[in-house]
Parts: C-alpha cells; sequence; structure tokens
C-alpha cells in the first residue's frame, strides 16, 4: 500500500482554523477506505513566517515540497500588513507556476440544503466544471510604465498566450467533457476585442475539437457568457477558459449556486511531476478570523478532490471522495450549519458532523 | 431652438427592425416636448454595403458623421458572411476610438414587470451604472506570434493604460457617483493577479477618489465582483471599470436585472467634440431576424439616452426622457410584449404601443 505524503500548508486568517477540520475528515475517510496518508505542517504565512522573515517562503522551498505528493493549502493574505502581490505572487501563484499545475479544477454544482440565488433553480440543475488555465495568459509581470509621472504616462500589460499552454489545458478539457454526461465543452473567449490572443485561442480550441468527435463543443464570448452562467446554467457541462476568464468563471458559478463561500478547487499538474495544490476558492477572510465560524465545507471538500487526485483512477480512493461529499450534503440539509450558512454551529462542530457523517 | 443632426445607421439583423420603432418613439417625444430633430439614414452594414463594397465603411465616413450631433445605432454583425472581427473593427469599435467615445454607459435596474433571474428581488433593488472605458485598455490589436507553425509558437497580446484614458473614466464615474443617490462608486481591479496594469489602475482611483471626499468608493476584483452582482446587487451605485472588466459587468448585470434583452447603452465622448453613439446592448440576433418578432425596447431605451445627452441638463429633454422611460414600465407591465418577454405582440406593435403611451 502506498502511503502519501501531504504538506499541510494552513497560511492566514480562517486558513487556520478550517484546516484541521480538513485534516480530521481526511483521517476519518482515510481510517475507513484504508488510505495511508501522512501529514507534514508548514508555517508558511503571512501572519507569521513572513513576519519573522520578511519574505513568504524559505529558500528551498521548491525542494522541500518537491517529493510531497500534494499540497494541502488553507489561504493566504493579510491585505492589512502585507500586500497582496506580495502574498500572492510569492506563494500561492509561485506553487501553481513552478510546480507546473496548469489545471485550476472547480466544480459548480447545486447542493440540497443550500439556498440557491437563482429563481426557481433546484439541485441537479447546476453540475459543471471550470477547467481554467493555471499559469499564463493574463497573469504575469511582464510590461512596464513610460512617461512616468507626466501627462503623458502609459503603462503597457503584456498577456501571454504559449501553444504548450493552450493545447494542454484544452485538451484536459475535452478529455473531461468526454467522460461527462452531456459531453459538451464551452470555450470561453473574446476575439471580437482583444484581437491577437483570443483569435489564437479560438483557432486551438477549434482544432482540439477536431481530435475530439465525440464531444461537442461551443463558444461564448465572456461578456455573454457570466449572462449565461445567470440565466441558463444548466446548459454547461465543462467550460474551459484562460487564466483570467476561469478566474471570474470559477467565482461566478459558485456564486450562482450559491455556494462561493463552500467551493472547492484543485490546482493540478496532471502529469504528476510535481505536487498539486487542493485549496477552497474562499480567501483568508480576515475580517471573521479567530472566531471560531469559519465554514469548514471547502476545506473538506478540496480535501476529497486531493483523495481523488491521489487515487488516479482506484476506485477506493473515488468511495473515499464519495462518502466525503455524500457527508458534506448530508450535513448541508440536516446542519450543524456555520453562521453563514444561518446556523450557530462553530467550525469545529461542523467539522467533526462532518467526520462522523463519514 | 436648436435643430439636432442624427446619423441613423440601423446596420444587420434585426437592427433594421428595431430602428423604425426607436425612431417612432423619439419622434413622438420630440413632438410632445417640442424638440426638433433631423435623421439622415446610413445603410452601412455587413448585409448591405460590405457586400457591395469589400468594406465597412466609405473612406470619408468620418468626415461624413464628424458633423453629426449624435448617431443612433442598431447592431452590426453577420458573422455568416463577414467575421465579426472585421465587422465589428470596421465599425462600431472604430466609431468608439476614432470619435473619442471614452465613456461607455450602461444603467442596470430591475424594471417593473420584468421577470429577475435571481430569487426574491423587487423593482428598486437593483439601480445602478456600470462605467465602462471604452478606447483603450485590453482591447488592442498590438501583439504578435512568434516561432509560429513550431511547438515553441506563442503569442503576446499587450494591453494599454494611458493616465489620460485612466483618469477620464475615472472623473466622469466619480462625477456621475456625486450625483447619484448612495454618493457610492465600486472600482473594478485585478491587481493580485494581473501585476502591471491593474495596480497602476488601483492607484489612479486613489488619487481620484482622493479629489471627491463626497463619494465613498470601494474596490473589488473582478472574479468577486461578479458574484457581487448576482447576491448582493443592491449594494452598487456607480461600477468604474476598464474596457474588458466593463464588458463583461454591463452584459451580467442587465442579465441579473432581466433586462439582457432590452438594455440600452450609450457611447459618450462628454467633451462634445465628436458625436456620441447610442445602441442597444444586443447584438444583430440572426437568429431571429427578418420575423417582425425583436423586442425594440433596447432601441427605445438608447434613444431616451440620446435626447437626455443632447439635452445637456436642459430640463425639456430630460422630460422627454423620462416620458419614454415611464411609456417603457407601462408597456412592460400591461403588454403588448414580445416573444422574448413571453407575449405574442410583434415588433412593430410594442413600438406603436410605446409611442403611443408617451
Ligand atoms: C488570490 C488570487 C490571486 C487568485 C487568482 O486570481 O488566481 C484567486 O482569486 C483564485 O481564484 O485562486
Ligand atoms: C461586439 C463587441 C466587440 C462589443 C464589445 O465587446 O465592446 C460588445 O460586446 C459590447 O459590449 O458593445
Amino acid at each position: 500500500m502506498k502511503n502519501h505524503r501531504i504538506a499541510v500548508i494552513p497560511g492566514d486568517g480562517i486558513g487556520g482554523e478550517v484546516m484541521p477540520e480538513g485534516l480530521r475528515v481526511l483521517e476519518a475517510a482515510a481510517g475507513k477506505f484504508n488510505i495511508e496518508i501522512e501529514f507534514t505542517h508548514f508555517d508558511w504565512s503571512c501572519s507569521d513566517y513572513y513576519l519573522k522573515h520578511g519574505q513568504m517562503l524559505p529558500a528551498d522551498w521548491f525542494e522541500t515540497l518537491k517529493p510531497f505528493d500534494a499540497i494541502y493549502f488553507g489561504a493566504v493574505g493579510w491585505p492589512e500588513v502585507v500586500p497582496d502581490h506580495i502574498s500572492l505572487w510569492g506563494s500561492l501563484l509561485k506553487f501553481r507556476r513552478e510546480f507546473d499545475q496548469y489545471v485550476n479544477l472547480r466544480p459548480v454544482r447545486l447542493m440540497p440544503g443550500v439556498p440557491c440565488p437563482l429563481a426557481g433553480r433546484k439541485p441537479g440543475d447546476i453540475d459543471f466544471y471550470v477547467v481554467r488555465e493555471n499559469t499564463e495568459g493574463e497573469y504575469s509581470k511582464i510590461g512596464g510604465m513610460m512617461f512616468e509621472g507626466t501627462e503623458r504616462e502609459l503603462v503597457l500589460q503584456e498577456s501571454v498566450f504559449t501553444r504548450t499552454g493552450v493545447d494542454r489545458i484544452l485538451r484536459f478539457a475535452f478529455e473531461l467533457a468526454k467522460n461527462r454526461p452531456k459531453r459538451h465543452l464551452t470555450a470561453a473567449t473574446k476575439s471580437n476585442g482583444i484581437a491577437i490572443s483570443m483569435p489564437y485561442w479560438d483557432e486551438r480550441v477549434a482544432l482540439m475539437g477536431g481530435e475530439f468527435p465525440e464531444v461537442s463543443w461551443d463558444k461564448y464570448h465572456i461578456d455573454i457568457l457570466t449572462a449565461r452562467f445567470v440565466l441558463t446554467p444548466d446548459l454547461f457541462d465543462v467550460v474551459v477558459a484562460s487564466n483570467l476568464f476561469g478566474d471570474i468563471l470559477s467565482d461566478l458559478g459558485p456564486a450562482c449556486a450559491g455556494t462561493i463561500g463552500i467551493a472547492p478547487s484543485a490546482n493540478l499538474n496532471p502529469d504528476r511531476l510535481f505536487p498539486s495544490l487542493f485549496e477552497p476558492v474562499h480567501g483568508s477572510a480576515p475580517d471573521i478570523a479567530g472566531r471560531n465560524i469559519a465554514n469548514p465545507i471547502a476545506m473538506v471538500w478540496s480535501g476529497a478532490m486531493m483523495l481523488d487526485f491521489l487515487g488516479n483512477g482506484d476506485p477506493r480512493y473515488r468511495a473515499a471522495h464519495d462518502a466525503i461529499i455524500s457527508a458534506i450534503e448530508a450535513i448541508l440539509v440536516d446542519g450543524p450549519r456555520t453562521p453563514d450558512m444561518g446556523g450557530r454551529a462553530t467550525t469545529v462542530e461542523v467539522g467533526a458532523a462532518i467526520a462522523a457523517a463519514v
């Protein structure tokens, strides 16, 4: 039996509160399904490591983390003390790039027991994945300023789309669509306005589509696509998007499903050359940190995605994943609930209840 | 009394069907409020001009249109025959840039009689403006490809933010917010990911905010901002955004309010050095064109915005604007309705009913 080594980075704010609950549920599931996991903790955060060392990570972070099978990540960011661009480019975005976690995978699902902000939608109506490119595109530090301090001041900002980067995310998304109920893929674009990169993206989508005759596909400009998320979310199955567009759609999708506070995400290196990273979509939420009221479900759900990825098709891991999802669903319907879901339970109570249900 | 000269460009698809209704209502309102308008028609479209001349506009379009007070525009695009990037950069986007229509202004309002896709929202709950930068930013043709046709192929795409361009849109938005009920401005950003242009945008927002102590302001990253449009649309008053982010938010906003099919927009040159352009948000909709079923309300509403802009503060024009809005609201509640709103009326019937109500 394989012993999985997991790097645990709770990070900032509520990260430190939801992480123990994520681990509690993972241990329950691992125990039940006979999966061996070993956790190693790292205190890399703004509030701890950065304050002591003036940087987000030690110099040898790459060699330290590389041997791990996965990174279980809470949240990063403490904007009052460390500007976001420093904390994020100094940790989360670094992991994504340097461990080549080129897929950001986020399920969008209307869950039982969760009030949906869209009128007349019920569980089953919304069930799709956003597949986001996670290493290049619009997220870039290339560019600069000219005529600084004068009326002519201007800033250039580069987006970078490589054939390698575009094709591998498209391939991943088409492969995923092949195994989904509707076998349908939607590509986000904006080729009518962003005149160089997006027509290129469209071309690669059309070429890749040709390799997957069993998958039907279409494309929407990002403006009308966000409208479609609100108006006809039932149409989607797999939505593939560039880094920025995927970022937008993977917040908007969970918002439409009422799950923005409980949505999980996986940052995957599908080739398994480097550890993948699993994290809640919510951030460090400094405003509610330290009060034991944060909802741990996103952390728990991210843990389920991690087990599934570690299993790499093994039905035992899939069963462990499904058991956690069922436990989440049971708690969403019957409680206990944290205040964000209208209840009065603590983070620990909800975590313990999910672990017990597993 | 001033005689306003308006250039009328119906364009493609349903543009040609909703335009006569827009004109009908404008004439009714102008008659009632003693406003002199003179319309001059242009057949510039894919289906007509492009097919005959192989280009979207004649060489002298700029000199021809420049003396007009405004352009009343239907829709452009016939993708089966002319690729979108040719038809759009060859007309609409050219007008916006060359006539320096640097403000794209779009009201987002939950109207009586319109079913809202968000649960539990009623008229009055959603009422804000999206102010979109309309000439620079992410919409650019600067960039190119390298290593073409090889595995190393890559594409660079430039975004361009100038101090002039950023400051003038921010100033317009803060001025607007100053005169709005909540005196609140929200800026869209993504400075945690887009590392050069967006931090610059944030800086300029903060500086401009300092000049408007009577306006409260905040900023959201675009990902969570789209979620907020769905979850708490009642919080917004004026939302200012770059070209791309504004494009997204001004489709998403109307989608959340249930008005995507009837939303108007104004492309303004506030300095009145060049004609401003007024157009429905919906496009040419080739799928329903030619059947006399298109909803003319967006065209009519855009006409109301045009009158208001022409009046430049004159209460008579404001009254004409308000009369058209009241007429639209009356028809939304009592009908007649086109099929998109669940009715069976024709484009002409709805246009005539609004004109009669004015
Ligand atoms: C925090 C931020 C840099 C990040 C992103 O934009 O990728 C977040 O929004 C996310 O989606 O994981
Ligand atoms: C048609 C397209 C180029 C245009 C834009 O993106 O500006 C449209 O979406 C709009 O919002 O007016």
